[in-house]
């Protein structure tokens, strides 16, 4: 994931955006891998970095760290954020946390428990947000290859396979990159997370009502997740929009002119966004697709509204469960995936 | 995998040059799939064909079957072939029975099985030979992606994770494509199969002795194992070689203009053959590479031998182990490794 540069250099660059507050100051790291976040902010003047993680890797981030001579600034603790002892209150938390379609397998509860246990008031947290969206998407070539493959194979009717086929490409969410052009509107929020707020029980259990106007005539194969992350200080906290929800900074926009009433946040910080959408740069976290069975034909103008909501799975606390209500034109249905 | 259309297109050639022999005759598919093959056999003009398979495809099999109005001829055989009953002798047995690497995860069995319970003496085996290969093979910008990376990331000095990433990186063997570029010298057999004649006891373990002479002088980063099979007729057996081994077709071999003592077989029954060779067209095989964690340099000329073996995991049955033993320039090394 280090070979992921669009993720690496906007860190760095947040870190060297935030230099002015992190000289001088205690920061820890959590999950820190390889230990480059650390090292990113011991060169730009920490005086003590934490660096936390419980898998095996925080043994080479200890040689990571020697290696280039910052022994004495970063401390390579070997276990859980729950688990280690850090005797003194710090100021600045910066973690690279985030999971497929944000929430999958992340970090946040770590960065959280970090928050409480040790931040100080006024204190600094890299990434400041995170939001989730999502958007219907159309993707034919896709659909094609999976799916119409089987109407004809070397001559022979194969299309009694396109059920299982269906299963087997569709069940799950799949994480893929798609562009611009396979999105039908505007994304809409389903999760923002103002980390220095949000609270643990708030990730059990996340639902989003969604309504969207598709903005062309084209058949619907599913919606599009991703996500982005702002990197704004304490001071410069983004206002928060009349609705009490800030909403798609400028880079997740996708590409069909803006029209009707979604909204969109001005970003008066200017803060630093890294963002997963289909027309950012692309990143190892890609775009995730929950596909339905069958494609839907939508009409321009047509509204598709309903609900989604995303939990830990009960067959594994690891997985991800995704419950999609869905309602158009007078066709309702609801799908249930598990991100595994 | 019936997307592979190298590996489709090449059984119904195999079919259509054998037709003359399945016309009018009973043919068992092992591990049948989605029945494309057993179609084709019935296309071929086939009295009947038993279509097996262990698992749920069957169900799909028997649909496909329906719908292009063959039940009548196809018969499709939920079950395994040491299980399911066929009250008559077969005339032919087809399968796609490869795995990676020939070996790993094939259906060899399977077909032995089919073999010994129906064929009919002088029965057609399709394909009716396969043969394993290996060669030296050089390939840096691979090394250089997944290990050298670490030296210099974003200005950090990172080599304290050369060794763990040469152990994700090179622990297991890789299923990639290589090119002819990639490999040093002539490939060896590793092994020959009859599949008129293998005992399933010959293929608990695998061991050959090799000996290259490099072609070039070069990095070599591990060996590179491929595959091809044959589609010969009862009739139409190729002649073995002098030492008894039928060695390399035309298709395998590499684009070093051939020089030394390596054997080439003339292939005289011109049989069809499907090659998964570097420079074959590519197939979902590819090609297997076993790395070393670090490189060897070795010179023009310099002869590298040893041996390698092939053998079922201990710690689970559908595992293959694989064992070298290098030696070279005064220099010997063992390597094991475990196909998962």
């Amino acid at each position: 994931m280090i070979k992921d540069r669009a993720r690496t250099e906007t860190y760095r660059e947040a870190i060297m955006q935030h230099q002015s507050f992190i000289q001088g100051k205690v920061v820890v790291d959590v999950g820190c891998g390889t230990g480059i976040l650390s090292i990113f902010c011991a060169q730009a003047g920490a005086k003590r970095v934490y660096a936390v993680d419980a898998s095996d890797i925080a043994v080479q981030a200890k040689e990571v760290v020697k290696a280039n001579g910052l022994s004495d600034k970063v401390i390579v603790l070997h276990g859980r954020v729950e688990d280690v002892e850090i005797d003194e209150e710090v100021d600045v938390i910066i973690s690279e946390w985030m999971g497929y379609m944000l929430l999958y397998e992340s970090m946040l509860g770590s960065v959280i428990t970090a928050r409480d246990r040790w931040l100080k008031p006024g204190g600094l947290i890299l990434p400041s947000h995170a939001t989730l969206y999502m958007a219907p998407i159309s993707h034919p070539d896709r659909y094609s290859h999976s799916i119409d493959f089987w109407r004809n194979v070397y001559g022979i009717d194969m299309s009694a396979m396109m059920q299982l086929a269906k299963q087997c490409a569709f069940e799950e969410p799949s994480v893929e990159s798609i562009s611009g052009e396979n999105v039908l509107t505007w994304p809409e929020v389903v999760k923002h997370i103002d980390c220095q707020t949000i609270k643990i029980q708030e990730l059990d259990s996340v639902t989003a009502r969604y309504k969207f106007k598709s903005m062309m005539r084209a058949p619907m194969h599913g919606f599009g997740f991703w996500f982005d992350v702002e990197f704004s200080g304490p001071a410069s906290s983004p206002a928060k929009t009349s609705s009490g929800i800030s909403v798609a900074s400028g880079s997740s926009s996708v590409s069909p002119s803006r029209e009707g009433n979604q909204k969109k946040r001005s970003n008066p910080s200017d803060a630093l966004v890294l963002s997963t959408s289909p027309e950012a740069p692309p990143t190892h976290w890609q775009q995730t697709i929950v596909y339905f069975y069958d494609p839907i034909d939508v009409e321009q103008d047509q509204v598709i509204e309903g609900s989604v909501t995303l939990s830990q799975s009960k067959e594994n606390r690891r997985f991800m469960n995704i419950h999609f209500e869905y309602s158009s034109a007078g066709r309702s249905f609801v799908k249930e995936s598990v991100m595994r």
